[in-house]
């Protein structure tokens, strides 16, 4: 097996910081005394939003889990066991998915209880379980599971005037023809050789990246450009901060004007709920929302912003709100970050007029209108939500 | 805008088909001629299972489309309109998507009826409407939307010791780093310039396909590896075919041990059911089923094989399947190319067992034994599904 001296390396470090983070149970038991865990809380009341740095972050709770507490010994096995097929997976060259962590770890304990009973016990039932210890895991060592070599599917598609070093291989993102770049599920380990490029144009949806690609958006406005193919995974969450964070390229998202394509952005700048705890490395707090925002279908009498549709168009792209999207509308509007006049703006012409559009609608109006009329207006004035 | 010259000519076929096809009809209304198309039908009764070939065909019938006929004039205005908006966007260096396509075309028309009451109608109310007329452009044509220089989303990716030129660029697919090539949505422009590959190793799993990559797999083998990352689209099952038919390469498509994995590969192979117009193209019908099959699982006494796991991995690692897996199962061996000896076999294990198994099982056992074990052999003793 050939891996790359990049991989190799990442291994390295991960398995010196597990091996220090554990070792510290091994000798706990050495000692006589009893092995626990102090592990950072996952939960919704630990998880705060930095107003300041604009990002979702774990607060300073802790938890114990401890081997010698019943109710705990379950979830305290899970976690060492977790620990120690990570721990195989990168001293044997592996590259294991969650997937395959659940299969590997999936197995019945049988042991006789305190009545001298056989007992059965499954290590865990569903992945859910083996995904919560993992979690535990990335925040106990402040490893992310793409440090453990721990890979998953990717969506993220890049193309744009910029060579980057992948693995072994020098790659030029500005010579994928007409198709694209796929980005790596680890890529932290990407290394940025030279970029020339003003910015960076994420597009929620695949189909619309090819469009704009094949007509040379890019290259026409000095732009990297990438898709997320609907909710950004991981990969390419981290992708684009580091485009942000290393490069300075500020970054404009476009998707649908929808409460959907909205939490798309959110996700982008702020994290997700419920993974908090990787927004300080995945979120790009900077993030811009470039649109397709509300008062670009209706305009804005209070900006005496003029509408991007006539009367007619909007008569034929718009689609009316459903039931859910007002639902997760509402939701939007009780987060922190979704309470800026820009956002109360966009949630209030949304609730009103129950009107939703996709990003299609604007290509519908010519390509050339989305290229050159639309993206590069609202730029150039600055016409996005911060 | 840039436009790739691969991009230019592609246009300027399609242009000068669509107008052949389509100036008959204005021949026709200058002579005062009835206008009508006659457009081959696409309906299931239709749809022939060529065993020779083995391939899903349209059958010669076809139907007329009559403008002066009161039933049809509808669907005679929308193949037209949807003619002319495929037109233009190719004369005007257009990428449109179907989604575009719908909205490019969606309006409404005001008319007096013959009472002189005036009355609206839209040309199209759904997507469904448009597509459906986009596809009896396509068999009226002979041309694929991919030819007319339509783009879609696109999920297939691509690694392999191989040099291919799309658009204007070279793209050595062995220098891709840890990414991959995302294949372009129009894989016939795509030209082969040279390949170093014994065989074709197509991946359901997007996850899977970054395992294998990473550890090197295609190059210690000589593979060229695709995943279609779920249902194959146009895109990748085109460059598939391209692949078996033209560089002669074997094709292995490799699934997951269930009927919805099983399908997958027989669109690979077959083509789908609702668009077998397409499949002379598209399908490959010389595609291999590689696993992951039931035989693999539970061994097979008739023919000796030896299961690939053992009853303890049999007993964590199986999935107990659900109502739909046998539903689709049933569907499954009523069609014509499931009705041989080993798929026979394979369905009646399945419905005996009720069983079914993921890919990442194999990898659960380890990554090495599933890229230095489990596919190799197979290949080496020609244990696939013809």
């Amino acid at each position: 097996m050939k891996i790359s001296s990049t991989d190799a390396r990442a291994r390295q470090k991960a398995v010196k910081v597990l091996h220090e983070r554990f070792s510290e149970i091994a000798i706990k038991i050495l000692k006589g005394e009893e092995p626990r865990l102090i592990i950072p809380k996952r939960t919704l009341s630990n998880t705060i939003y930095d107003a300041e740095r604009k990002l979702l972050l774990l607060g300073t709770d802790t938890f114990e889990r401890s081997f010698l507490d019943v109710r705990e010994s379950r979830k305290f096995m899970q976690t060492l066991l977790m620990a120690s097929i990570i721990y195989e997976a990168l001293v044997n060259n592996e590259y294991p998915t969650i997937r395959d962590l659940y299969y590997r770890g999936k197995h019945t304990i049988r042991y006789r209880d305190h009545r001298g009973k056989i007992v059965e016990e499954n290590t865990w039932d569903e992945q859910k379980e083996s995904d919560s210890v993992l979690r535990d895991i990335e925040v106990f060592t402040n490893l992310l599971r793409e440090e453990m070599l721990i890979l998953s599917k990717e969506k993220g598609k890049v193309v744009g005037d910029m060579r980057i070093r992948s693995g072994d291989d020098l790659i030029d993102l500005s010579k994928m023809g007409h198709g694209a770049y796929a980005i790596e599920p680890t890529p932290d380990l990407i290394e940025f050789v030279d970029v020339n490029a003003e910015f960076v144009l994420v597009v929620e949806k695949d189909a619309v990246f090819q469009q704009l690609h094949r007509a040379g958006f890019w290259r026409k406005y000095k732009a990297i450009l990438i898709t997320s193919a609907g909710q950004p995974d991981r990969a390419t969450r981290r992708f684009v901060r580091r485009l942000n964070e290393e490069l300075g390229l500020p970054i404009y998202v476009l998707t649908d004007a929808d409460p959907y394509g909205w939490y798309i952005y959110s996700v982008f700048k702020i994290g997700s709920i419920t993974l908090s705890y990787e927004s300080e490395r995945l979120a790009t707090p900077k993030a811009r929302f470039l649109g397709v925002s509300m008062t670009d279908i209706f305009g804005d009498k209070e900006t005496r912003k003029k509408p991007y549709l006539s009367e007619k168009e909007r008569r034929n792209f718009i689609i009316k709100a459903k039931k859910t999207d007002l639902k997760r509308a509402q939701e939007l509007k009780s987060y922190e970050w979704f309470k800026t006049p820009k956002w109360k703006k966009e949630l209030k012409i949304f609730m009103l007029k129950k009107s939703k559009l996709e990003i299609e609608a604007l290509t519908g109006k010519g390509l050339k209108f989305l290229m050159d009329i639309y993206i590069p207006q609202k730029i150039m004035f600055g016409d996005w939500i911060d």
